[in-house]
């Protein structure tokens, strides 16, 4: 193995009995059952050996140690008597011939347990990290993490994709998320800045001539932390094609991405190819939300026809959503409690009914409903024992309140959640322009550079809230992985897009000139997409917080307590780039 | 292939012929022969394929095309009558049905010829880059970086490291380098700092529990340009291993390196396993470096006994290196320019003289060595038509101006020099302590935080200046590629380091305070080495300006001419981040 050690800690096996090896690792534990007998856990990275200590000068060797002391322990291998089949080296144990210290714990306590670790509390952690990733249930996270990203890098380059790096001190875009900023010292009072995504750089790759590019792209916004967001750095599976379409980008991800969830993943099942594709409008339509969760299969109704008259004030005049769920047994309490959830999340109320066995509309809203029995159980297509809810508001609104219900209601009934696997989908076809909500005019709806579908003939003929861009979600169970699109490679077009909300050539320049000035001298067509890399990993990890899946992570205020970073600097390191600290006022 | 095309521009070959296809690419040539016939071009990432323009119609199509346009071309595939073998599709050409522009270059004229861009500009082939990476000869280096840093992943994963990413936003290290400073906007007044190498984590995760590291890790530092350094950013392979001594980390190395310099290099054979080791003083004895190269056969040879007192004034009292060389053919003139340029690289003059064929000593300082002819002859083993290159002064002085004389010597003489190969050395043994030239005090030699030999008990026991440290250099063809260590790991035998140079255990904490922490513990003994990427690819390529192996290089002046970095930020960023410009006075 190497020159310190003939095997690791879980590797011995019962056809090793007999021999003789020297292991090292760290001093986890002993059971000491006498003044004589007693059993040592050796532990290191690959797992952990027992080591039996059968004499007094042995214990009194075992007895001067603090636990965590990385040791040697030369010894013969032997049949354990009563073996443990639950530990991969639990048919065997070492009685050591000697004990040589490697490395002294010189703390009797430690800030945390070890094997308790994820209990400690979280800046603890994070300030021993070193500790706290000695526990294997911490530390098997970060090792998935290098598992899959290698993986990930694997499959892109078997697609025929290239990995290349590109720069991290960059420029600093005038769109977008807050940057990082870092001082010139070779010029005074400029800036460079850490990318937000290396998006204008493979776009410029493409116009280079480069054909399949991917990177796992360190990635930087000076964001406030959430739980699915770490302050600072994160990265992603960035990734662009040339002379190439959306289905293109469709097929080379659906190909890469769900094998290493079934590979990896907490669930074992995820979508092969062709993903389902859903127009953003039907998605919004069909299950409230674009990023809609189909791992269950309830679906929105449209019931304004049929209720917003009902004479219950909050329908009238308003759009009506209903979802019919058979099998739902939630009381009247849980139903409270489900219908209080959606009002939090949305600040809209959510309304009920059921049909009851003996096929009587009761519950809920159920006075307002009982005129139209008939009518509302053919429309619904109601049975007996089926539960209604129902939302209500403009048609975006009734449509979100309606899709937190219905992650609530499939959530809460086994029927309708097939929740072991990872079950993705590609929403389409989001428009190219909206009107904007403040301004009332006329405005980009999501990304600018994305290619509108028809190109230039559909920009100068077309309505343009009518007009769609070839623009797509990647999501799985109800998380957005990225937003991808075939881009605008052509200046032409992107003048002509700017054009409807009142800008011209030099505001699409000022944007990313580099990008445009590229496009000038003949660009391919081209599409990508970046999924989120921490993201991906918190999914197939299972972990709900993004700090378990970093090997060292910031806390939430954007510090490393264990590095002490941020921190005060030199005064010289200020000169010598030309800044000073202006002072917070009080 | 994509929805754009059926084939790619190198893919086309003789038993395609007959086959209706559809090619996309850069509209990179057209050689007209006349009104109704001529020959483009097409090129994409993969290669060029030719396209015979036969009609009118076809032509007039083509003549509205700027070069470097991206068109889409249907055709039929056709043999060739007149075949170029040095092309892949040299055999056939493609027929065109229908030529559709994808992206119009705007330009009829280019800032350079695509295919000359080597020889324009280089500020020139920054700022338009884009245009500079399609010139194929460009991009094949571009091309081979992404190969080699997926071979060495490879490599590495398939020895059992794991790659881990460390933090980007961290703390400033109080030596080394400049750090790059990024201010925290949470933090009013203190600055996360890009890390010069992840060493600092790397050896936590060793005490982390973590086993066999490596990260082709990006690396910052605020140096002004070299041929061989670009400002900024540059990447390493770092590496770790835990109970791993300094023979663990020789046997990986010299397993993942040299296959890959021998499969992608511009020569293709490189050492194998094991690399010569030779001690530092060894090293300084008979090649006067610490970097030899080892394609060259020639050793210096001591001659302080032999020529000091010959009356040669700059020898007296001094040491003396004397190198042999034989098969030596150099005219007086060329002998003059090898001396100039000693002396130009060292500010030490070089002396030689000749054993010539009837056994005379003559030319340089002969009539020094003259009454000294067979003792000269006999200790320095001459034979007739030798030449005998010489430098003298302080021992270190001396070797290191016969160590440069050695490498132009071996330069001009082919017979001692095998050119095409990768010749890989250890230098190995550097001494712990020397006598500071400034201070007259002990000082480390090279890194504190390195284990010296026998421990403790040497450090206890032995005369400082003699101790050793395991600490190693990897060398190849005279290059360094890294320094790296057996670390010290313990941080009683740190404090004993420190003390012989009047540092206490404070001091100790306060260069690495959170490393120290780990090491305190318990941590595994280990070690390990971090060659510079950027380096071996520049080996690899054979280039000697590292901007044409980085896709997207700053310039010398630490400036990316093409996406305008670093640049002037608004007022409100700064604002955000608490700090202010301090005008450099003029």
């Amino acid at each position: 193995m190497t020159q310190y050690r003939t095997h690791n800690c879980g590797e011995l096996r019962l056809s090793d009995a007999g021999k003789n090896v020297t292991i090292c690792g760290w001093f986890e534990n002993i059971r000491k059952v006498s003044k004589n007998l007693g059993f040592v856990i050796l532990r290191d990275f690959y797992g952990t050996t027992q080591v039996v200590i059968e004499t007094e000068e042995m214990m009194a060797v075992v007895d001067e140690l603090n636990k965590e002391t990385t040791i040697q322990v030369v010894g013969n291998v032997r049949e354990r008597s009563s073996k443990n089949t639950e530990l991969a080296t639990g048919e065997i144990e070492v009685v050591p011939e000697k004990i040589n210290v490697l490395g002294k714990c010189r703390y009797n306590a430690l800030p945390f347990e070890i094997n308790q670790s994820k209990d400690a509390d979280e800046n603890m952690r994070l300030k021993y990290r070193y500790l706290d990733l000695r526990n294997p249930e911490v530390k098997s996270k970060i090792v998935l993490r290098s598992q899959i990203v290698a993986e990930l890098r694997q499959r892109m380059t078997e697609h025929g994709f290239m990995e290349i790096t590109t720069p991290i001190l960059t420029a600093s875009s005038p769109e977008g998320a807050r940057d990082y900023l870092v001082p010139a010292r070779n010029h005074p009072g400029k800036f460079y800045a850490l990318p937000q995504a290396p998006q204008q750089f493979k776009q410029i790759l493409m116009a280079s001539g480069f054909d399949k590019y991917f990177q796992i792209a360190p990635c930087f916004r000076d964001e406030d932390a959430r739980a699915d967001r770490s302050p600072g750095e994160f990265y992603q599976l960035d990734m662009e094609m040339a002379f190439a379409s959306q289905e293109d980008v469709f097929a080379v991800i659906e190909d890469v991405i769900p094998p290493v969830f079934a590979k990896y993943g907490v669930y074992n099942t995820a979508s092969k190819a062709p993903f389902v594709r859903i127009p953003y409008l039907e998605a919004m339509d069909k299950y409230g939300s674009d990023k809609p969760d189909l791992r269950i299969d309830l679906v929105l109704q449209d019931a304004t026809e049929l209720l917003a008259d009902c004479g219950f004030g909050p329908f009238e005049g308003n759009v009506v959503k209903a979802i019919v769920c058979d099998g739902f047994t939630g009381t009247r309490k849980q139903i409270d409690a489900m219908c209080a959830e959606v009002e939090m999340t949305t600040a809209q109320k959510a309304y009920w009914f059921r049909l009851d066995d003996n096929g009587d509309i009761v519950g809920g809203i159920a006075k307002f409903v009982q005129d139209k029995k008939e009518e509302v159980i053919a429309k619904l297509g109601l049975k007996p024992g089926d539960f209604v809810g129902l939302t209500a508001g403009k048609l975006l609104t009734a449509q979100k309140t309606a899709g937190v219900l219905r992650k609530l209601l499939g959530a809460s009934c086994e029927k309708h959640m097939k929740k072991e696997c990872y079950e993705f989908c590609w929403i389409v076809d989001f428009p190219m322009y909206e009107i904007g909500e403040e301004s009332g005019e006329l405005e980009f709806c999501h990304n600018p550079f994305s290619m509108p579908q028809g190109g230039m003939e559909a920009l100068q003929t077309k309505d343009p809230l009518e007009l769609l861009a070839y623009q797509y979600d990647l999501v799985v169970n109800g998380v957005e992985l990225s937003s991808g699109a075939v881009r605008n490679h052509d200046p032409e077009i992107m003048v002509e897009a700017f054009k409807k909300v009142g800008l011209g050539e030099e505001d699409v320049k000022a944007k990313f000139p580099a990008m445009y000035n590229a496009f000038c001298y003949g660009a391919p067509p081209h599409a990508g997409i970046a999924p989120g890399v921490d993201r991906m990993i918190m999914l197939i990890c299972g972990e709900d917080s993004i700090r378990e899946i970093i090997p060292f992570p910031m806390n939430k205020n954007a510090m490393d307590v264990m590095m002490n970073a941020p921190a005060v600097v030199d005064q010289k390191q200020l000169d010598d780039v030309h800044i000073a600290i202006v002072p917070v006022e009080e």
